[in-house]
């Protein structure tokens, strides 16, 4: 019987590992992929997270992996097919059939950035397509840009950009946004932003750094007056913010989630389920970055050190 | 006016310095130290803050201050005297009586670790007095230590010293504690623990990893039997765990602070009063580490955003 099962090697999980192994927890991460770093890896680069300014996200995630290599952190690479709550006890099922008996579950699963699913997005990911303008956007000064979504991230990775970029497009399927009025307000009264309505992004071609986008625009008969008129816009970045999803779809209902489909937990990372904990960018939380997904995992084992005590004083 | 004041230059200072200044406010840091990095200065070596494994806490203070200086972070070595709330605007007034006006405040001036206030402990602090078993219990593997105090943290600190050293003495000047009493009973059942009751650390001496304490023992009438007998405990490491106290003399009552005196504050950083917020081990919370600082800092950016954003809308 383990002390604790971590599934996900991101930086909450492996974070958490560090703290798990310096209070001499038997614990194991498991991972899907064959590396560690979760999201980062895909980052081109990353400059704020304190005392590693632009890293790499391959190498942060490299770094990070050999930290917790440092204390002998085990890891496995099968994937997890559920998590059962037996109260003191809890099965983590893996892929091939298998399973770990274990007294509690740290999920830091973390989230995936939602694509749009057209052509080009794929090849220039990193190349000029990014889902994060917090991380990347520094990158752009004083360049034209756009930010695909109609949400809160949307609108606020339109304005953070505005403030650094020479004009950013906001491309949005509706005419009326689903993020807070005040920033969409704050969008429209902007100058160098300008807003794309009933317009959907089908293509993303070019090359690196000097992208074409090709826009369609669908004005509904109902607003009329304005032909549809499809358009191709060269940019030198695209910000696609039409969401993330978190990576929790192996849990069914053994913790609770909230209505955006995380794990609900705060900063303790206590779900609904005791012993069961979640850490990083797969629970509630408004802020999702490397800072915070470290913090998370360094918080969270004090609260299963606190579990695991409990235990053994009811044995 | 400047848009933000961050007061205090430790990892959570400085994390947020970087968020602001990749969110382009306009930002100045007021340490009052000569250096920058907070408590972890004094720390012989920090090991759990992912990425950097097994830094000096000096090195760790430098590499952090040379982060935020690669984004032009403003520092200000002048000391806070007081913070006053004018609503929209706060002012923050500085030493040599000037002031300087903003529209928001960050309170990340951290916590100092209660001292004994006994000879030898600042001569042998970081050469065998520790005030974090978390940070420094593993260079003490299969040794001898005493953790003196009654609280969480001391029956903690035991706990989970006991797991990595020979043995542990915990020295407390009363015979309950005022810890939960589910750790106490833990402690008393750990066999490796030696509990000191009513007994006082008066002395620090011996040579760096070998120590002396001088401990005077203090038995009421009313519990009778044992005579009090003083003694010499030799140990290679004490760790003193008498509680930490924040520093928030400057603050007054522009903000509510919590039962224990840190400032009140969830993981949103949002104090009692608008447009003042809170990050690191300043604020309520129960695991106080670099990590955790750096997640804050990181996080409370987003909070300071939306509330200038706030600002602006209604200006």
């Amino acid at each position: 019987m383990r002390d604790l099962v971590i599934v996900g090697s991101g930086p909450a999980g492996l974070s958490a590992a560090v703290y798990a192994k310096r209070a001499m927890m038997d614990v194991v991460v498991l991972e899907k992929e064959a590396f560690s770093g979760g999201q980062i890896v895909n980052t081109e680069q990353v400059d704020n997270y304190l005392g590693l300014p632009g890293i790499s996200g391959f190498d942060m995630g490299m770094k990070f992996r050999e930290h917790a290599d440092t204390f002998g952190v085990e890891f496995d690479d099968r994937e997890v097919t559920a998590i059962e709550d037996h109260g003191d006890h809890k099965k983590v099922s893996l892929e091939d059939g298998s399973s770990i008996e274990t007294k509690a579950v740290l999920i830091a699963t973390g989230a995936k950035h939602r694509k749009l699913g057209v052509p080009g997005e794929e090849e220039f990911t990193g190349a000029g397509v990014s889902y994060c303008a917090t991380c990347d956007g520094a990158f752009f000064k004083n360049k034209e840009v756009a930010v695909v979504g109609g949400g809160n991230i949307a609108l606020e990775d339109a304005l953070y950009l505005s403030k650094m970029c020479s004009k950013v497009h906001l491309i949005h399927r509706r005419d009326e946004f689903r993020g807070e009025k005040i920033l969409g307000a704050q969008v429209l009264e902007t100058e160098n932003i300008e807003f794309h309505s009933f317009a959907q992004v089908t293509e993303i071609g070019g090359t690196p750094g000097k992208l074409n986008l090709k826009v369609a625009v669908n004005t509904p008969k109902t607003v009329g007056g304005q032909a549809n008129r499809d358009f191709t816009l060269p940019v030198a970045g695209v910000f696609i913010a039409i969401g993330t999803s978190p990576v929790t779809d192996f849990l069914g209902d053994v913790v609770e989630l909230d209505d955006a489909g995380y794990v609900a937990a705060g900063e303790t990372g206590q779900t609904s389920t005791p012993g069961i904990f979640a850490a990083g960018d797969v629970r509630t939380k408004a802020v999702r970055q490397v800072a915070t997904a470290v913090g998370d995992g360094a918080a969270v084992i004090h609260y299963v050190e606190e579990y695991l005590n409990g235990l053994k004083k009811k044995a």
